[in-house]
């Protein structure tokens, strides 16, 4: 999906909402486990929910891969179920040297459908360049995260700026704002606004809002641009809104909830 | 695989190699690719001929995930045909929020039987700390990598010193060296002595001999210690050693070789 594409999308849907599908066996609805793939099930039912009130999904990884091959299927099967009218996030979070980041390229954009894939920066350009190889597809990079370890590394400093700062500003020698993201988290909405001003064509993919405790308002006033610029991600508080059987239309409730917020900031 | 086990199969073996299982369908011998599952076929080779040679496999979960589901399968079949007497490291570079991590530790080390994972440090502590709930399961954290990328951000400095030696630093007040080893590439063997320095208890596990330029004389000598700590990776040129018939003999050559070099420092 090109940026184009994208910034159409999030404008004709008045939304910049990406859906979490961070499916987990031991949270998803107990009615849910008699059939043949419970996890690709959640994940139909709450897509079919929610479609027209986001403009991108995200499986991490993580989930499918405790799943062992099965989940690997799965989550190559949620790429083609969420079809190519949203952008298929695959929250990956790799890095590594040339060669390898080529597999992981031909994994998650050839093998599955995937649009874009979250890197890691540690380990700098080479790591970063293979995925760039192909129109259309993105890469995410890790800038500063929402997790409470952000403050570890991510906050280094060289007196003039911290790390997450260098990662944002020498990483766009590296790739244009047409195939580069950057994951912002939503629960440091004061480094947002800063970060925006380091990379103003970017989009952010913010995750954080939700069960994070990052705010909507305070993101999208820091940071929103006359392209939007902004994928504000929420997992939990809508994939597990119920754990009934009516989780879908649950999810879909609390999926309006932030979609009606997001229109005024459109 | 705990420590102790770690060190008694080094000094009885007389050595520290880890071979790399990064098998690349294009690059394994063609005579290969009529069986059911040709990169299990050429690993299970490979393993016999060099059993007896190494105390490490390393395959790299890249290769793996470019098959699709089917070679996480084989990543799995893979650990279970090394078995328990050498370390097992999946060379995977993970590294995200806690909730997910503990997901990766479930992947990696109970739906596969991996000792050890390789997990970028970017996100901090609690990206960490989920995978060292068992004893003898361990995390290798990269410290600093042997490709050209490493200096982008790995050399960022706070004036008295790098990322990379932040990294070594404050990671060994989260986790022992029990359980943690670091990346250290074999590329800048000037900086592995001082990264010893900063660690002298740390198993290295070190990449970059071979294909990518590393010497393993420069290395042993610079970061070798009573207890060996250090593992020393190579992939290419030991499984490619030939591309014919012969490739688990060329194989077991190429890891011989390494092996009476090691002899040496033992």
């Amino acid at each position: 999906m090109t940026r184009d594409q994208l910034i159409d999308n999030i404008f004709s849907k008045k939304s910049y909402l990406c859906v979490g599908l961070d499916a987990d066996l031991s949270k998803i609805p107990t009615h849910l486990l008699d059939s043949p793939d419970p996890v690709f099930e959640f994940n139909k039912q709450i897509i079919d929910a929610t479609k027209d009130l986001c403009v991108a999904y995200k499986p991490n990884t993580a989930f499918y891969e405790a799943l062992g091959a099965k989940g690997w299927e799965t989550l190559k099967k949620t790429a083609d179920y969420i079809g190519d009218k949203h952008l298929r996030i695959a929250d990956a979070k790799r890095g590594d040297i040339g060669n390898t980041a080529e597999r992981y390229a031909e994994a998650f954009f050839n093998q599955m459908a995937y649009d874009a894939l979250t890197v890691a920066p540690y380990m700098g350009e080479d790591s970063v360049k293979p995925f760039l190889n192909t129109k259309g597809k993105w890469i995410i990079l890790l800038a500063h995260t929402s997790n409470p370890g952000s403050s570890d590394f991510q906050l280094f400093s060289d007196g003039k700026k911290n790390l997450y700062e260098e990662v944002v500003t020498k990483s766009q020698q590296w790739a244009s704002p047409d195939q580069m993201m950057f994951v912002v988290g939503a629960t440091r909405a004061d480094r947002i606004g800063h970060i925006r001003k380091l990379s103003p064509k970017n989009f952010f993919l913010v995750p954080g809002v939700g069960a994070q405790g990052g705010s909507l308002e305070e993101v999208s006033k820091e940071a929103i641009t006359s392209e939007c610029g902004l994928l504000v991600n929420s997992s939990r508080a809508i994939i597990y809104a119920s754990s009934g059987k009516d989780f879908a239309e649950a999810a879909r409730t609390e999926a309006l909830k932030v979609k009606k917020e997001m229109e005024r900031w459109l």
